[in-house]
């Protein structure tokens, strides 16, 4: 995505090339990804004017060349910078300035590049790319809804046979499996946190018996690399009224927030906004509000206190309020928003309090 | 684990205290993990005299107080450094000489350590967390063991319902779905890979109609967040004369380098003589012959060609000959072995050739 764009940036930058690279085959380098749509081991060079190309070992030549870029070079993984340096040499490129994303470079790797480069000035383009990426492009949007779909699909499907679930674990497993099957893969380990565990934003889901009470489940996929999240808290048992009134307490806060969410909204007077609402109950809201979604899971724009992001349209972000009672109960409401003239909620499941 | 260990190295290393820190949420930093159990978000300190401590957001608390670290502070998320360095300065510790490790810090964190860290001077340690983590200790030797129990079990149960799944993909998610149902995470995605797929060590399990041949299972589980790592090879059909042959002259080899296996041995010595043991094979065999395994899948010792590591008691690494004749067929037979006296095998399903 959006080549065209980090070739203006390093333009502007003054940079010959822009270099990223991935070193852990089980680990992906999201700006490798997002302008090359291949996720593997090796280095993605974007030169300010001619086409970009991926260096990559032998074994994952064919997986290079099924994403948008179509120059693909071989290297030794052992020689992993000292391979990149020869092909560019070979292709001519001036190495002098270069841009580099200090986010996704460790201290050892930048060791072993500045043997190879070693009269090369670097600029840091972390920021620069978490900001191109924070708006969609058409293309994008589109996959992010198809994700949004399947997440939600998948969290239904999960929700009607849940009764034939017995753990946690076998919750999360159940979504994962659906996902799977479909060949989706997840965009985080689910969280499944039944009775005092929903206390726990990022509770584990346990291999025991569901607890009683409040279960939030907060899950989603990613669909051509393209992350969804959504969450939905029910009822195992019966709830009494303190607990219905405080999860419809909630989801008013969560409906009314994404209603009145405009282009040029400061994240932080929304999240503000929402501690406001949630009055005694706001020291229980103990996370964010919000974070943006693309090919992380977590990306700009941030909606929480210190955040300088502004909603801007083409947007996609999470809206998801909690309240959390130590050790006595947890309730979260998750949707993933498109901004575009106005907020387009993406996971279409009902938020009314289910009692199974 | 052994912080008695990594409180002699900082005592040589002349370092007041080692600094490890994860700041992605979806990821975890191995060392400190394997220092504190903890996964999450947040910094773990280890002073050279005092008692280490885990500095975590506060919606982490809970889980950070789980491991074998009770001092627990709260930080910022958005002031990472400041919030440690305000800690660190509150428990009057000195910050002159300290240790860190390399390869899990990004240049971008290191600037943001340096603006609070002004005159501290670093070492890295990254190599020794790795020298440290080879030998495991005997809790971590009852850990390995039982997540070698469960890889061993789930593809057991998988290979015996072999005949119900159609698909590459549909095996991988039957392995995963019965590692999620018992609260268990996989070390690695799964490696089903059949027929001429085969051939290619790192297949990605596609959705399509499982091949006749040979079908290559590479699989493990992470049990307290130890992994173990498996790979057998059934046959799908019926295998002619010179297949049987190839099987199991490979299941030889892999048999007699793991019997003959003794503390103190090279581990290139012992590539190379599995190397020779191929005979006419040994061009078909593209990759190392085995690594260590513990709170990471790859893990030291390497058992490659240029490695320089030794066998010592306590480790605990793979075995893992194969053969790849491109396009035709793939074969590797692969277990999980603890170095005591003699070498055990942890992963205990039968090897002998098995036809669906």
């Amino acid at each position: 995505m959006k080549i065209k764009e980090i070739k203006t940036l390093l333009e502007k930058k003054k940079a010959n090339y822009a270099l990223f690279y991935n070193l852990n085959s089980l680990s992906t380098n999201p700006n490798m990804f997002y302008f090359s749509q291949y996720s593997g081991l090796g280095a993605l060079i974007i030169p300010k004017k001619q086409a970009p190309l991926l260096i990559v070992p032998e074994m994952e030549f064919q997986r290079a060349k099924k994403g948008n870029i179509k120059r693909a070079y071989s290297m030794d993984k052992k020689k992993f910078f000292e391979s990149i340096h020869n092909i560019i040499k070979k292709r001519k490129l001036n190495s002098k300035n270069i841009a580099i994303d200090n986010n996704n470079f460790t201290l050892n790797a930048h060791k072993h590049f500045k043997k190879q480069f070693k009269r090369t000035k670097t600029k840091d383009i972390s920021l620069d790319c978490l900001k191109l990426r924070q708006t969609k492009t058409q293309k994008e949007i589109q996959i992010l809804k198809k994700s949004c779909d399947y997440a939600s699909k998948i969290l239904k499907k999960t929700i009607n046979q849940f009764k034939s679930l017995k753990t946690e674990a076998e919750v999360a497993a159940f979504l994962e499996y659906e996902s799977k099957k479909l060949g989706l893969d997840i965009s985080f380990p689910p969280v499944v946190a039944s009775g005092s565990n929903a206390s726990i934003p990022h509770h584990e889901p346990a291999n025991k018996k569901l607890k009683k009470g409040f279960c939030v489940m907060d899950f989603g996929v990613k669909y051509k690399g393209y992350c969804s999240d959504i969450t939905r808290t029910i009822y195992l048992g019966k709830p009494n009224k303190k607990e219905k009134e405080i999860y419809n307490f909630l989801l008013n806060i969560q409906k009314n927030i994404i209603k009145n969410i405009k282009i040029g909204n400061e994240c932080s007077k929304i999240y503000e906004n929402c501690v406001k609402d949630l009055k005694k109950y706001s020291k229980y809201f103990t996370h964010g509000l919000g974070h943006g979604v693309g090919v992380e899971i977590h990306e700009l724009p941030n909606l929480t206190l210190n955040s300088k992001d502004k909603i801007q349209e083409n947007t996609v972000f999470t809206i998801e309020p909690g309240i959390y009672i130590p050790k006595k109960l947890g309730i979260r409401i998750e949707d993933t928003i498109l901004m575009k003239k106005r907020p387009i909620n993406l996971t279409k499941i009902p938020k009314d309090l289910l009692i199974v």
